[in-house]
């Protein structure tokens, strides 16, 4: 029987890794280490460095890196082709995670997947895993929580996410584009955001803290009104996305800040 | 100078603090305890427990128990004098909370603050440290995030917190009695209810996930829809909080869950 535990490592900053995830890093048999491609090597460079940090001696544990199949994004502006090609992705993964399971623990044992941030949040591994007994393959699960990017812009900015007593919305940059504010939020956090889905507010009452490769030491932060940094974000994400060949990057939004 | 740590602790579970929360809390030369009476003595109890667990020896950090002043919460059904009592009450723990760095460190130091969670959600913490320049006192202030009980609650259920794609609203018990189902969100979290706002929803179409004293040795969890487990969950709440003098639960709920 296969045990996989899902394992939020946090956003690249070893301090955010928990107690648990050390613990459910060191008790698994086999770490599998997904490879997305040169442009993001810089996150499994990372993985790989939490992995040689957080192991303890002697290393019992396995590590086997394999690439990740790759999402067929041609056409991603049509909102049903794209959870088409989602689903479609997550099935692909699910079937070498299958074969990867049979191949090195075929007598079973425990599975670690590394998550960054957080299995709750935007993240695909629980769908994943949800589709392995479509690829033949039974497992028990557990997750083990971590610190979100979320958490570290809020931290970093030393802001609260919500407003007092007020909700607030966390939402992608796709779905901010389509709809705008959402109705019933005094804040809103936005994440998968391609590029300044923020331009689509009105500027003179918004307010952003958005904050790129958080956590990590190339970590960049700009607040203030839109009407003032819009133009200074969209410009230093395309320098810093040119200079790194990738980046992730999250914002909040307030249309009254308290401060 | 003083410089103030908000650390998020997380849970009550030891397991789930960060390596950068057990750093804050060695390097302060005083902690603040709050202690918030009787009824949830649980909680000042798991905060010196955890004290006792991560301070390395020879501990040369000063801990210092202190009692929260009480809020008035005479007028809270009406949202303009809740919004004003908790103001007030900010004002009066700020002042306390600066009473307390003069006494104890004169000369200036390390403080350290315990926060359940994170101090970014539904936390006062922030907003009370902006109050202290107004209580005459100037601080720096730095902010370690926790794992929130929302975390632990999707971690303990197996659930992503987002449908796939979708947003999610994080809202308060008291909003959503007020204002029912957020237009925007295919997924809702609820905390600091006090009890059964999840009854004001259509039963028939709503899934929850509910959790009680997420992360502790007592944590209790039901899921299922509303019209057949809404019952259950009410009657269990108060027989926990009947057992144990307080209650603390959160959930999240669905209307077409992906499973």
């Amino acid at each position: 029987m296969i045990t996989l535990s899902l394992i939020g490592i946090g956003t690249g900053n070893l301090d955010h890794v928990t107690l648990a995830a050390v613990r459910a890093l060191n008790s698994a048999d086999l770490i599998l280490l997904p490879r997305k491609g040169e442009a993001k090597s810089d996150l499994i460079d990372l993985r790989r460095l939490l992995c040689e940090r957080l192991l303890e001696e002697p290393v019992t544990t396995k590590i086997v890196e394999f690439d990740l199949p790759s999402r067929d994004s041609r056409n991603d502006h049509l909102s049903y082709n794209y959870l088409g090609a989602v689903d479609d992705w997550h099935a692909a993964i699910a079937s070498v995670w299958a074969q990867l399971m049979d191949e090195h623990l075929p007598n079973g044992g425990r599975v670690g997947m590394l998550v960054w941030g957080d299995p709750s949040l935007y993240d695909s591994s629980l769908r994943i895993t949800q589709r392995l007994s479509a690829a033949g393959k039974q497992v028990d699960v557990e997750v083990v929580p971590g610190i979100t990017s979320l958490q570290v812009l809020t931290a970093e900015h030393k802001i609260p996410l919500n407003a007092l007593a007020e909700p607030v919305q966390i939402t992608t940059g796709r779905r901010l584009r389509e709809r705008g504010w959402p109705n019933d939020a005094a804040t809103v956090a936005v994440m998968l955001d391609s590029g300044g889905a923020f331009t689509t507010l009105p500027f003179d009452d918004t307010y952003i803290w958005w904050g790129a490769y958080l956590g990590m030491d190339k970590q960049c932060l700009i607040k203030g009104w839109l009407s003032e940094v819009s133009d200074q974000i969209i410009q230093r994400r395309a320098e810093l996305r040119d200079t790194h060949g990738w980046i992730m990057d999250i914002y909040l939004l307030a249309k009254k800040p308290e401060k």
